[in-house]
Parts: C-alpha cells; sequence; structure tokens
C-alpha cells in the first residue's frame, strides 16, 4: 500500500495568528496534492524561546486545538500537530496532538527528554526551565496500520523509536528542531539511524530557518526509509516535503533483513 | 588522556598459516607505531564462507589463541584478536578473544546476533547453520578505562552497545566483514551512530576486500567520534588504520550534551 505524507516545514513569527495562518495554508496546501498524514513542526505556535513558550500555551480546549481539529476535518486528513507549549494546571509541556480525518484527537505525545544542552562556541539551552516530560511512547491508528510520535530530542535515545516501532508503528513522525550546531552534526545521520535500526519510515519535520530569530533551526525536514537512505529532503527555506511511504516496501526490508525479529530481548 | 589504537585490516587467504604470518606481522607495524590496542577483522584466519569455518576452528587451547597471546606479549599491546571460528564441544561460536599487554585472556565474547540474511539481488547468508550465538555484552579493563567489544551483526542491534556503554565502555571494539550490499549502505551510517548515541568511539575492523573471494568484504575499517563523526577511515585496500583516542573530549562530549544521563529507563 502506497501513500502519500507531507511535512510542512513552516516559518515562524512573533506573531501567534499570523503561525496559525501559515499552518492552515500549508496544511490545505498539502492536503491539495494529495498528502494523507501531514505534519507541522515542533512549537510552531511561536518563536522557539523561552520567553514565548507560557505567553503562547494554551489547553487542550483552546483555540490551537481546536483549530488543527477544524483543519483535519475540513481537508480530511491525519494532523500530526507538531507541538503547542500545553498548559496542564500550572504545567507546561511540549505536546503534540494527531487528529483524525474526522478532527478528533487520537492521540497526545508530551515530549518525554526535555533539551537541556551546553555546547561550548555552539547552543545551550535548558527546556526543563519551561517543560514538564511526558512519560510515554505513543501511537495512533489509520487505515495504513499503525504510526508513532515522539518529538525532537526524543529522537536522541534510541530506545524510545525501538518501543515505539515494536509497538506496531510503520511511520514515526517527529517534530523537531534541530539547530545550527547539531543539525549539521547530528540531524541527517539520527533520522537515518533509527528508520533503519527499527524499519520504519521515519519523518522528521522542522521550521524553516529564520537566521534573524532566536533560535535557527537547522531545516532540512526529511523522510527516511527503513533501509536508511533519505526519500525527501528539504533544504533550509519554507516549504512543504511529499514523499509516498509503501507499507510493502517497508514489509519487504523486515523479511530480507529481519531485524526485529532477530532481537535477543532476553540479553538487554 | 590520549592514547592510540589501530585496526589492523587484514588481507584473507585460504591457508590458515599464511593469515597468521599477515596478523602477526601487521600487529607488529602497528606496535611499533605506537598503537597501544590493537584490533583484528572478524573471521580472520580463514575465508568468510561455511565451508572454511568448521575446518579452521580451535578450541580455546589451540593455537590461533595461543599466537595471539605471544603476539600481544611480544608487543606489549591490547590485542583485540578480531574473532575465529571456536569450538567448545560441538558447537561452534564466533568468538573473540581479549588479550592483556602480558599476552592473558581478559575477555572473550562470543558473536550474540547471527547475520541471518537473503536480500534479493544482493547477499544471503545464514551464519546460524554454523555457529552458535553468544549470550552477553563483554567488556575489558584497561589503564585508559574500560572497553567494549562486539562483533558484526551485533552492530545492527543498538541494545547491545547502550548496554555496553552504559557498563562503563569508552571505545567500543567491532571486529566486523560487512558486504558490498549492506556496506555501503550501513556501514559508516551504524558505526557513526552507535557512537553519537552512546557518546564512546566506535572503532569497526574489517577484512580487506577480495573481489574473487566467497565473500566480497567492504572495508573500511572505521573510528567514529563520540559526536558521530568519522575521525579515521580505510579504503577498501590492505592497511592498517591508526586513531588517536581522547578521554578528556569524550568526557567534554558527556558533559556538554548529557545524553547517558537523560536517559529515561523508567520508560522502556
Amino acid at each position: 500500500m502506497i501513500f502519500k505524507i507531507a511535512l510542512c516545514q513552516m516559518p515562524g513569527v512573533e506573531d501567534k495568528n499570523k503561525n496559525m495562518e501559515t499552518a492552515e495554508k500549508m496544511v490545505r496546501e498539502a492536503a491539495e496534492n494529495g498528502a494523507e498524514i501531514i505534519s507541522l513542526p515542533e512549537i510552531w505556535p511561536c518563536l522557539y524561546s523561552r520567553r514565548y513558550f507560557r505567553a503562547n500555551a494554551e489547553t487542550e480546549d483552546g483555540p490551537l486545538v481546536q483549530a488543527m481539529s477544524r483543519w483535519a476535518k475540513e481537508n480530511g486528513i491525519y494532523l500530526v500537530g507538531g507541538s503547542i507549549p500545553l498548559l496542564r494546571g500550572d504545567d507546561m509541556y511540549n505536546t503534540c496532538f494527531v487528529f483524525s480525518r474526522e478532527g478528533e484527537i487520537i492521540a497526545v505525545h508530551d515530549k518525554a527528554h526535555m533539551f537541556d544542552i551546553a555546547i561550548r562556541g555552539g547552543i545551550t539551552f535548558k527546556e526543563s526551565d519551561s517543560f514538564t516530560q511526558g512519560d510515554s511512547t505513543t501511537t495512533f491508528e489509520t487505515e495504513y496500520g499503525t504510526m508513532g510520535v515522539e518529538i525532537c530530542f526524543d529522537v536522541r535515545f534510541p530506545e524510545l523509536a525501538r518501543k515505539t516501532a515494536l509497538e506496531g508503528a510503520k511511520v514515526i513522525f517527529l517534530p523537531a528542531a534541530f539547530n545550527m550546531t547539531t543539525g549539521p552534526a547530528h540531524w541527517q545521520l539520527s533520522m537515518r539511524a533509527r528508520a533503519l535500526d527499527n524499519q520504519v519510515y521515519f519523518a522528521a519535520c522542522s521550521p524553516a530557518r529564520d537566521e534573524n530569530g532566536p533560535y535557527v533551526a537547522y531545516g532540512h525536514s526529511l523522510v527516511a526509509s527503513p533501509w536508511g537512505d533519505v526519500k525527501a529532503e528539504a533544504d533550509e527555506k519554507p516549504q512543504i516535503v511529499y514523499c509516498d511511504i509503501d507499507t510493502d516496501y517497508e514489509e519487504d526490508i523486515r523479511q530480507q533483513l529481519p531485524l526485529l525479529r532477530q532481537r535477543r530481548p532476553e540479553l538487554y
């Protein structure tokens, strides 16, 4: 079975309403071009900087989630809603909502690994000052099979993608925003390795790069195949990346190189 | 602390005695050039094909292990003895012996994942017809810290390298023999990903390529750094690959990008 997915590499600005307009427009364009599952990037409603998170955070019944639900329903597509700063009481989460073709929430992933790094001469960021971490893997069901979701820094930990794949995921979506230190060094390597090791398609959706923003995203939204090669990849500019997902090809790879079956879980 | 390692990308032939001469010569040359830990490739005593394994297999007290012990002692180096077909009763294992500077066996790793694949238009191999699989991770102690060993197909399973790294390995050695299907597609990607994810040096030692042999090895012995880049890499021809291992750099990477500490073992 072959179906098309799309990754909306959005340009982000300070104004939430403007970002909502951009997201709605890109989702519609992707749907018109035949995409069945469409992803937005990480923290797309605002710029990726501590001072913007809480100001733009919403609850699950706020306008952001309502808007995404409407876009999914109006276009009749599955929407992997990137992530938004989500409020639950006083706690804030970096959260991905996934919507069915009818606009219903079918999965919620809270980023489970906080991006706390301090690279000398490069980037320093302490996400755990802002967000509370989630505690689970996340999958959702479609007529094409089970799909998985994780968020950005989650990809650093092979255990999470492995668990998601063992739960049946055929494609793992990763709303993400690597930067100009880790992006050139690790973005493609990490996505390709997770795809190859777990024999899944791995689809990473980044914001477009804004050289003048508070956080300069790497861009390069891409889809890696179960054979570990890159099937589609953006440069750094705003654009929609399309990729055909071939579940028969994936099954074929799993038969020829049966890594998931050859694991020795009794050893690790 | 900085110390040098060497990977002997040996040309292999049918004659075991000739291979022993080649191995001895390369180990001596590497030691003379200052290498402190020296690795041989997978199944270096014979060609990598089912019909050669049992004919060249030996027990732990046979001439192969005795010779390797002598090479380590004579040169005063740690020897990661690639792997040999090892007999234990009727069972045969694909086994790596590691020797101290005094020639003592300080670690034994039996390949834990059997190379059973059948790629259409590419390679078909069923290693489990010949070998019994091992059941453990393997580390050894040096004055530079703990080191790890796994063998070839073991690298396909991120769990094993992760467990080895959590047991303290600073460098993971991988005697290996990828082929002309999986080598170009997956060799560098797999080594770099294991190094990056586990914040270790990952040192993979292959035989040189013989286009006319029964199994055409990819070659490209390499060392990947804890940042995921390739520090040294061979082409396909016989040669010794040298690399300086910098444990301070490794520790620095682990501080700046603290992946090993940020794991969420309660989730997976």
